[in-house]
């Protein structure tokens, strides 16, 4: 399949980070509302509004493009291209004043993820991934290899992944590595693209949770799919594995499965 | 008891801070040698050769001081003031491209830390607590207030906490927070200081990781003691619970007991 993102495509989602982080950025550590989600997760003005900024500069480039916002919805949902965008990845990190968490801007042509942006605007740190390359503030970035799970370093959301049906496969993989941690969002998958990180499991993903997430991950020499090896697009949201070395993921796939 | 720091180690504290951070911040995200310690937690020569400026700095300042830091041991321990090192607090984030570590350094008079600081050499960020203040890179920072721990976010290192004989006390005061997150070493303590999170609770921990943190936690306005509620001092290591509120650290102490 072809995965090519026009370069024109890549200049608006660089433009869409910039946004974003203008209005997220003088938001973080200050006293703002936390208002409940229908799930009990939390949402601030620093969401919203850093989505509805990028949602006006796409209409605007191209009012064809269709949008899934986590925030403000889908729009042209069936178009050939549609932006896939979480303002704030990690919001609970954002209001406890911790620097994971990350805006998370994709490009899907029929359903692919062709284009994904990482941006951290505290640290000042933006991941791109398209095209055949991933690049960390414009450096070219490359996964590490893994010979075995058992030498692998694990991140993951938190102890949710522990609990509920997907626990067991998930847990299965816990203790197959060699060094764990909670308590990453998208930040994660960044830092397994630098080389730093060797699995990330997740569970209950939305598009705008993991489309951003793939080419990262995959440009940068990794493999991400779902956890029954599954390419993630649009359509399939649930679960991601992503591993740097590819034959640590087939391996991670035979121990949950 | 008397808590007052003298300003000429303040001072010092401040250079050994300097030092620490000299040796660490161009190991980050660089390929260096794991070495895997007796318990297999990671340490690296960053956090060896950041420990040995600190204790060069100090012999060479205050030679009758003690000295007690995780890497190098114990010397003069028995000193009216004793300086407590951790170059990295959180090794496996160091490792992991995560710039969520810190160095921690505290001084002790005669068993009591009147003196911490918490430094971030990636992100420039230093916290600074003694007589009566705790600052963050200069401005003074206050805990929030928490009516309840129904109303609380609690941040924790892992899921080892869950673990073990301190399991079910962790578990329950993890189940009547809010919100919760795991991941996270001595920064947690540093957002707890800044009035964005309300708990945090660790187990299993040495001198050197809580030394620096209770007068960050407490000049900032917040109470940090053990599981029982004592005074955290040199001599009593192992458990700690910290609270922004000291409402709040009554409450979750009748929770875990």
């Amino acid at each position: 399949m072809d995965k090519t993102c026009p370069q024109e495509y890549i200049v608006l989602a660089h433009r869409l980070a910039d946004a974003a982080g203008d209005v997220i950025s003088p938001l973080f550590r200050q006293k703002i509302e936390i208002i409940g989600k229908a799930d009990d997760s939390p949402v601030t003005i620093a969401d919203r509004d850093a989505e509805a900024a990028m949602r006006r500069l796409i209409e605007t480039a191209y009012p064809d493009h269709g949008i899934f916002g986590e925030e403000h919805g889908v729009v042209r949902g069936d178009a050939e291209y549609v932006w896939v965008l979480d303002p704030i990845d990690g919001t609970l990190s954002f209001i406890s004043g911790s620097p994971t968490f990350g805006s998370l801007i994709s490009l899907t042509r029929n359903g692919v993820p062709i284009l994904g942006i990482l941006n951290q605007p505290i640290s000042k740190e933006r991941w791109v991934g398209a095209n055949g390359q991933t690049c960390l503030n414009g450096e070219i970035v490359k996964t590490r290899s893994c010979a075995n799970v058992a030498d692998a370093t694990l991140f993951a959301y938190g102890a949710e992944l522990m609990e509920g049906d997907h626990g067991p496969a998930f847990n299965r993989l816990y203790r197959a590595a060699k060094r764990r941690r909670f308590g990453y969002d998208c930040y994660a998958y960044g830092l397994l693209s630098l080389g730093f990180v060797d699995l990330v499991a997740d569970c209950d993903m939305k598009p705008y949770d993991y489309c951003a997430l793939v080419p990262i991950v995959e440009n940068a020499g990794g493999r991400m799919t779902d956890w029954s090896g599954n390419d993630l697009t649009l359509g399939n949201p649930g679960f991601a594995l992503a591993a740097g070395d590819p034959v640590t993921h087939s391996q991670a796939l035979e121990i949950m499965t």
